[in-house]
Parts: structure tokens; C-alpha cells; sequence
């Protein structure tokens, strides 16, 4: 269920009152059980995580990134703030790992939707915190234990077009592990951990769009199960990957 | 909607008229614009895209894969008559290119849920055929214009848990493309591009669930656009791709 009707939402909003207020009034009410996917960008609005772009002086370093990509040097100065170390930097996209530890191009830097002319939005300082507040304020609210999420556009290597996924997660388990399950015919599964809370964002986004009216929706039926784990278990540590 | 009681899946079944069947005994009905999802698993069984490892000799080089990743040899040599280059090859793990031109661990054979002991499955040869065969006899049996996916759980780079990806589509465009829409402030979309498709199975597996029981999944009340171009629009061409 999209929740519509909410419009731009300005620096220092209670995002979770936005959300609810609109749902009720659409005729909805948020139930114990529900999974609120809410789009990063509305978080970074209302938690005032942008930055304006007249205000930045790009480094040498930066200029020299901007050439290569032919992107706004500020643009870039902003990104290599928000990053830890550079993935891939090549035909005009610079791949890299955020301080979160989340890997994407931009940093999550993102112009398209900002809150104004010359002004960037970044990623949330702690999407998981900021998935956490949004549900102790629903639940101050409605009374129901709802999970959030946190959600954001990221591509993926081999593969054309975005899919949404979880950069924050609060009360539920972000993973399904499914280790030690047996198939029908009793044999260990092949995929036995599952990364339910990417495939819920997903799922949402289907409700959401990509044109910036839409910033959560509401998914319905899902038995996730309870976790205070936040998005971490999501993100493979070093030592387990093949694509650093 | 999950569609259940469909059992065991022989080879050579009618896999539409199956699932079919087993939704309009549990009441449903399948209605002009639904996709369909279908996990990749029950069409290989019903195409026979499995190997009995018992008539498989591992080469040297199958070998050789096999002692450095701990893999049955037999196995080896199946994943590497479905791929067509390896991408990595490290910590137990065999990454490679399929000749369907998917990145994907041990390119997509599998020992969970296959159809004896000593057999796995493969993907099936063309799953763009598979779903458009699919789709072709539920138009037939049901009259009803429905998208098919067939989907299949990869893992990711960079992150943990697997997400179910439209391996093979029919019907409908994989891609959601926005390029040239604008925001809500008129200026270009950041992400432009959207893998409905991948999105649209991750969605499904929420109620398919891994166990193998649900092979198929209706998804009701999204507008997908009709496209014929099936899962290829989702593969990046390799002049697009950092990390080949």
C-alpha cells in the first residue's frame, strides 16, 4: 500500500507522523505485524542529511575525479566526504564504500528530488537509527509493533536498471537463515540465507515509483521475524567477498 | 498469492496447466495483467534441465576446481559445461558467466530439491522460451493476457543473502525506463532505470519462501509495460560493466 498525500517534506519534519497522518487519512491504519518501507531520500529530507553545493571548495583531487567522470567537482568533493575508499572509478561512474559500509555509486549522493536548487542529498548519518525512531514513533502513535525500513535505489554489477534494498533496518531480522533447513527431500538448501528485508524494499518499490511522490509504503502479510540487528548482517564483511 | 499443492513436478509436465490447476482449486483465478512467478527449480524439473552425475567423468581442469573449492568433481564438471568463462574462483566458490549470459554462482546447478539422489538441476536452456511458453498456455487455458517470470535466487556481491532475479520473462518489459522524466523540481531522474522484473520476483519469493514447496507466486495489480524483449535488457553489456 503506497502511502500518498504526504508532498515535499521540509528539514526537521516528524516523518513519522507525516507517514501515519497521511495513511489514516487515505482510510489506512498502520497494524502490528506491517513492514513500513520508507524512501532514503524522504529520511535525508526531513534529517536534513544534504548539502549545498555553494558552500563546497573542491580539492585538487576532486577536480581531477570531476574530469574523469564529467561530473560537478563539488558533486565530487561531496561524495569522497561520504566515503571510506574508491571501488571503481571509470566511464563516468565512481563506485564507492560509504561510511556505513554500504557500496554504491555516488556515495548515495544524490541531486534528483533534493530539497533545492544546488543542494544534494546524502545518505541518513544512521539509517538504522533513523529506521529505529521511525518505529518507537509509530508505535507511540498507533500502539503497533511495526518493522521499518529504510530503503534506497542502488545498481548492481552484471545487471541493467536498480533495485530498491534495505540501507536501514529496525525490529525485524534483515536476513532469513534458512542454514540447517532441509529440502523435500531432506537435503541441505543451496540458498539458505535469504536477504528478506532487500527483497521487501523491493517489493515496495513496486508501490513507490522512482518519481519522488511516494516516499513509503506499507507492505502487509509478512511474517518477519523480530531482530534489533538493524541492516549490519546485511553487508558482507571482507573477508567473505570476491568483488572488493 | 502463493500458489500451493502442486507437489512433486515430473519431468515433462504440463507446468502451466499444473500450476493452473492448483490455483483455481485453492479458489483463485488468474486475471488479465497478473505476473506470474515462477521459481526456476519446478521449470527445470518439468524440462528435464537435470543430470545425473552417476554418467558424468570429471576432467582434469573439473578436478583440479574441485579440490581448491571443496566441491564434488561430477559437479564441477556439469558447472563448467553450463558456463561460458569463470569470473572468480576462490573460498569455495565458483563464480561464472552461463552460456544465457548470467553471472551466477556454480552457474545455477543445483542438488537442493532435485529430482533424485545424485541428480541436480540445471537452468533451464532458454528461460525467455520457458516463460513465453508458460505465458502462451495460460493465455490459452484461461483467456487472460499475465506476464510470466521465471526466477531464480542469486547471491550478490558485496552483500549478504540471496535475492530471487527474473531469469527468464515473457510478456513484459524487465525494465521500467524513466529516462527523460523528471522530478518533482523538473530536473533529471538519478536513477533512471528500474529492474522491475528482478524486483517483481524478490517480491515473489516473500511468499515462495525457499523450502521449495511454492513454485509459483501470482502477483496482482502491478501495470507492467507489454514488451516481447524478455530477461535480455537485464543483462549489462560487457562494455558497460566494471566488473567483468
Amino acid at each position: 500500500m503506497a502511502v500518498t498525500g504526504i508532498g515535499e517534506i521540509p528539514r526537521g519534519a516528524d516523518l513519522a507522523s507525516l507517514i501515519n497522518e497521511a495513511f489514516v487519512r487515505g482510510g489506512g491504519a498502520l497494524v502490528e505485524g506491517d513492514v513500513l518501507v520508507v524512501a532514503q531520500k524522504a529520511v535525508s529530507k526531513a534529517e536534513g542529511a544534504s548539502v549545498d553545493l555553494s558552500g563546497i571548495v573542491p580539492s585538487d583531487f576532486a577536480k581531477s575525479v570531476a574530469q574523469l567522470t564529467g561530473k560537478d567537482p563539488r558533486v565530487v568533493e561531496v561524495v569522497l566526504g561520504e566515503s571510506v575508499r574508491i571501488v571503481r572509478m571509470d566511464r563516468g561512474v565512481i563506485i564507492t564504500e560509504t561510511r556505513h559500509g554500504l557500496i554504491c555509486a555516488n556515495a548515495g549522493v544524490d541531486a534528483s528530488n533534493a530539497p533545492g536548487e544546488g543542494i544534494v542529498t546524502t545518505l541518513p548519518k544512521d539509517p538504522d537509527a533513523s529506521a529505529r525512531a521511525i518505529r518507537e514513533a509509530i508505535r507511540r502513535m498507533t500502539g503497533s509493533d511495526v518493522a521499518v525500513i529504510v530503503s534506497d535505489s542502488f545498481g548492481r554489477p552484471w545487471r541493467e536498471g536498480s533495485v530498491n534494498i534495505a540501507v536501514g533496518v529496525a525490529g525485524m531480522a534483515a536476513l532469513d537463515d534458512l542454514r540447517g533447513k532441509l529440502d523435500d527431500r531432506g537435503r541441505p538448501l543451496r540458498t539458505s540465507v535469504v536477504a528478506i528485508a532487500d527483497e521487501l524494499a523491493s517489493a515496495a518499490q513496486l508501490a513507490m515509483g522512482e518519481i519522488g511522490q511516494v516516499p513509503a509504503v506499507i507492505v502487509r502479510g509478512y511474517a518477519w521475524q523480530r531482530s534489533d540487528d538493524g541492516a549490519g548482517p546485511l553487508k558482507r564483511s571482507p573477508d567473505r567477498d570476491l568483488f572488493r
